[in-house]
């Protein structure tokens, strides 16, 4: 992993102690620093089994699909070559993973022209893989709003620009607080029965609003959602942890888990990662739902520039120490921290498919081999983890209303 | 607007006080007369952005659709060219109008033709527009009635004139008290089913029906209507203030509104707008729902000769001095009465769109221009407005059954 | 109508008295002797309006059928020529007819060929006539009973034969204990929503039977039946007299009725006619409620042989005296007995639409002309009537569940 | 039936007494040894009409099949040509057979290929036969688990390889205890809504498993299942005796019999079929539901080595000897054991099609003649072969949770 083993020269900064004033760059560089010394797990290639890798089902569906999946934001993106891309694919589909997922709001419309050209040049059985994609809108665009026009319209386009007679899964990114739900649920419910779409989920929607959603489906007869997409990593746990659980349980909604490190979006900027990373430390703990992509959008456009803000020089130092100590642990294990990462989110079974984003084959494979690293986390580890971390979320106890007179 | 504008050598007229002899047309025209001295406002054009200009949720739908739209009814009528259509066309969508409004019943089939040929000589994206026509029946055509077979019939026979795939918001045009309306609700689910429309919606239907209708949806697992289409100005109130707004909050039906005014009626007959304007002045205040496509009808054949019936003198007299009272505001705000007009139907906020009409691309414009007269009308201006009027719709006081007795 | 005036030259038989041991056939013939005075009305062929042709709401659906409609069984039988049926449909097409009823049971498949070949030929607009049909299942062939494989595969043959994208109305002849109510009326449903067929009926199902096809049609939220076909004429009323204003009423099923003598089936034969209109007569008054099309296709290969057998000499007598008075007021009124009957069914507000028959122009035209007897029905000649038939149907009493213990 | 005649030269081994260390197939071949002197019926071909053939409806659905219908899994077999196969076929139907049924499990898809292959050249009308195919899936393909995508996937590559509009029956091959049954109801019910399949049934359910997708069709509107297919023969009976009746009359799922023997399963290996024949003998009498496709798989690969495992010396002996009573009776009756064997199972009223399957046209035409015995099969016949069985199953009586206490 580039941003991890490009970070050596930059090791003298991270002995700096924060002194309060130090910018966010420095203090995050410095975790990088201390992530130079890990050495990412190289396996040799065996392209028929991956030690790991596993078929689930997502949500309670029947659709069962590898725990890892290529999230194709950074694959299709502007400087990473048709050509590339293709072997990335060839590599995940090599490796089992059959989840394929793609996000127009990171990566616009491009990546599912080019994932369908893969798709159809390849030949591949269109059972042995799982396109998932995005019903995306903003308030900024023409398709204002989750219209039932605009989810129909988008599920159209999509199967044009993918040449597939049927999306596995599609995605609602957002949901809108202007649209009635049963709008959104009868809309989708259509282009199931048009056999456009097979499944539906969700993505950065409130606990709430998903069962707002399954309560409406229930009501008009419509097929339930089996899954949301969430960000999880070691610094942005609550939704995953506290509120899927129950999700799942009740309602079969599953996860699709992803994160700024699971998806490799630091290629060839040394320092993006880590930045990304341990963004989410900086938050309120319980409001870090999820990263946007308006934020995102903004970092491809203009870099990290948003970031500088200061921040509290006291947090800045416990950051920076939590980097270092979990950099230790992977040294141990050996292997690199974003690994670490990644066997670390795959390890909760509520995961049922991890998303893993690379702009270059060695990349993919060696986020690939965290698979491996799983059975390395035993109780001790784990423990060990939560003691740096010092973020385990626990649900603010729920008080009596009684008790409220 | 050339109704008002060329009313001045009729000024002198409009001074002869009401004598009980003198005839609608006369009184009508020195409203008219009054109207003369106002001076439309004359805005530089920017076509990207009008100001005023809003995208609102049509009814509690997903739809958004710009606050006013374009009324297509004077725009393919006999003596408008297809070219200078055209160019309405192109001024309304540079202006950010994304609704265009097909009637039947006014412009018969002809208007969706050209419309059809329009938009595809354009090229505009499918998701950029909304276009909203009629499901039109009458006792006196094949087509008797509202039977499953003439809404099925009618919706295929509007999308080929249109060469569109679908139909944003397909509206019933009347309700049929010989149809049951589970078969209406049941036909529309089946034309929106089918993928050919997106949503539904009503003209001329009275609350009672619309009720009606929501409730055979929600019996028979339909989807249930967004919009109803009604006339909506200084003199037609009541349907629009008192049974709108409820219909809104209770089962999610918003407001498409027009007006003869609105609509652009008169244009080249210079006195017909005013007698449209203040026709209803002289019903009954609480059974004057909506202006009929009946008359409209007889306008476009005979003129306006059926208005010339005998009126009762007090009544024209009062509502002459009306009128000239309200050109005496507009003159105030430096705008046309009918620019004031639209601006006041805009200032409700039950109205999510309110259609303007014109023949050619002046008349549009400045009615556009109406949007920027709304935030003038602050309390005090509005109370002026309702001290002239006198016709504030109040609701009669429901009697408790009891106290009958 | 040659069924009762090429009948004089047996006048000499009516006048022998029944004596036990006269055939049936001579006894009818003795009615046809009384029919030959009667001349039929020949008024002025008008053929934009014919006086008394209404439309209605066909049942408790918004389609609107002309009161009479064409029974097509004996157009398109073996020796009509293509040419006369033609004709034959013209002129129903130019008398206000839009209905046109095809009987799979009575004309084989050929009717739907030759009246889709006429209707494509004449280009009358789709929304201008309607089209009925039948679903048909006879225990010998291999479309053995009412499956939903029989009925789909049997609406697509439709269909292709008729060469229309749509049937109006499809009646389903005949129940089928063996196959559950549920099967039939989602089969129905399936085909209604692939936009095959507008509306279902049924023909010869027992008031039982549909309203249990009403209770599954409630239960699985499918289109419920519009209209039974049944036979209705003088000698047979119990159900439509009985029964279907109740199912009318509750359930908004409606009655398209048929009578031998309405169809016209003695074309060419002199006797058969009045054979047929007086069959029902011998039968108990309770059980006639359908004249088979078992017994139809009988006539069709073996003649009337299957009536010969012997009836009671006094009930003979009574059967020829009432017919031989009802050609007395057929006299008076001017018309003939055909006539006199086509004038009472339609007579009574029950029968939405009356189905007839005709193998020539002349015939048809003939029949038409019975609507202008309608208004001449009044109550004294409808007593007059009831006073001949002594049939007036009248419901068993209820007996009390209680008073039986 | 070869399995039976050719057994002569092997008879000497059948009069050795089992003595604890016989291997299975010397049990066996015993059997088969007693089955020798049996003369198959040979009766007169007579193309149009098989005595004893007759049409029921399947289940409580309107769809009519034929008491035998073609397993076809022996057919298209590798040791059979395209040419044998048709011939087969082609007796099937002139002997009045109007069912066909496919099984992935057992032929792989080829049988679909030249199943279609044959039906489009012979041009039969599609009304007069009945196609069911399986949805099968494995743990082991890339289809794995019962999923919506793998359901429809499923059919419409079966329509495809059959080139047909629909299938006339699909059956789900095994319940996926991971896939929630919600989502299999409706996946089935939108490939019937797409007109692709008419009917849908289940093979290798269990009866909580078939209740179970009722209630879900029941709770989700969709259409229910209207047949199970089992294993049912002299030695397999619990499912088809014990609980198939009560399926039938609450929730109207009919039952499809198949067996090894009625499956001509030992076509050119002399012993096999009675080895399959008599396998459930050996197994535990409430737990033998059926014989699964994983040991036909086995079988077709490996032979039958993996039924040589020892079993009890007394059991094998009894086995021996009810086989060597059944042939007797057999022999009294003029029949082969085979053909005792498919008239026991046609006689249960609760089988409304037993799947015959033969190799080649003389076994097939040995086969349906067994439909001639059935009336021999009288009270005191059925008594006798209870009594040599010895295996009339019984419901374990219900234990009243109060004694339990």
């Amino acid at each position: 992993m580039e941003e991890f083993s490009a970070g050596s020269a930059l090791s003298a900064l991270a002995d700096r102690p924060g002194d309060g004033t130090i910018t966010k760059e420095q203090l995050l560089l410095s975790g990088l620093a201390h992530s130079a010394p890990a050495v990412p797990l190289q396996l040799t290639r065996s392209t028929n089994i991956t030690p790991g890798l596993r078929y689930r089902n997502l949500g309670k569906s029947g659709l069962r699909v590898s725990n890892i999946g290529l999230g194709t934001w950074p694959t299709f993106s502007p400087n990473v070559s048709e050509e590339q891309a293709e072997q990335i694919i060839v590599l995940a589909v090599e490796s089992g993973i059959n989840v394929f997922d793609l996000s127009e709001a990171h990566s616009g419309t491009r990546a599912e022209v080019e994932l369908g050209r893969i798709l159809s040049r390849r030949g591949w059985k269109r059972t042995s893989f799982i396109v998932t994609t995005k019903i995306y809108w903003s308030t900024r665009s023409e398709e204002r709003g989750l219209s039932r026009k605009h989810i129909i319209e988008s599920v159209k386009a999509s199967l044009h620009r993918l040449q597939l007679s049927y999306i596995d899964v599609v995605i609602v990114h957002k949901a809108d607080p202007m649209c009635p739900m049963e709008e959104v649920v009868r809309a989708i419910n259509y282009v199931i029965n048009q056999g456009w779409v097979m499944y539906w989920g969700t993505a950065r929607w409130s606990p709430v609003e998903i069962m707002e959603a399954y309560t409406n489906c229930r009501q008009f007869n419509c097929v339930t959602p089996i899954v949301e997409q969430a960000e999880y990593h070691l610094f942005c746990r609550e939704k995953t942890e506290l509120y899927m659980p129950e999700l799942y349980n009740k309602i079969g909604v599953g996860l699709m888990a992803w994160s700024p490190i699971s998806m490799g979006l630091s290629q060839g900027k040394d320092d993006s990662s880590i930045q990304l990373f341990s963004r989410a430390s900086f938050r309120n703990k319980y409001s870090s739902f999820s990263w946007t992509e308006d934020e995102t959008a903004a970092t491809n456009k203009e870099g990290y520039g948003w970031m500088k803000e200061r921040i509290q020089p006291e947090e800045s130092r416990r950051h920076s120490e939590r980097i270092r100590e979990l950099n230790g642990l992977a040294e141990k294990l050996g292997c690199s921290l974003t690994q670490l990462t990644i066997a670390w989110s795959l390890k909760n079974e509520s995961v049922q498919c991890l998303l893993l984003g690379a702009s270059n084959v060695e990349q993919l494979y060696e986020n690939i081999q965290a698979l491996q690293l799983i059975p390395k986390l035993n109780t001790n580890m784990v423990q060990d983890i939560e003691k740096i971390l010092e973020n385990k979320p626990s649900r603010p106890p729920m008080v009596s209303t009684l008790a409220l007179r």
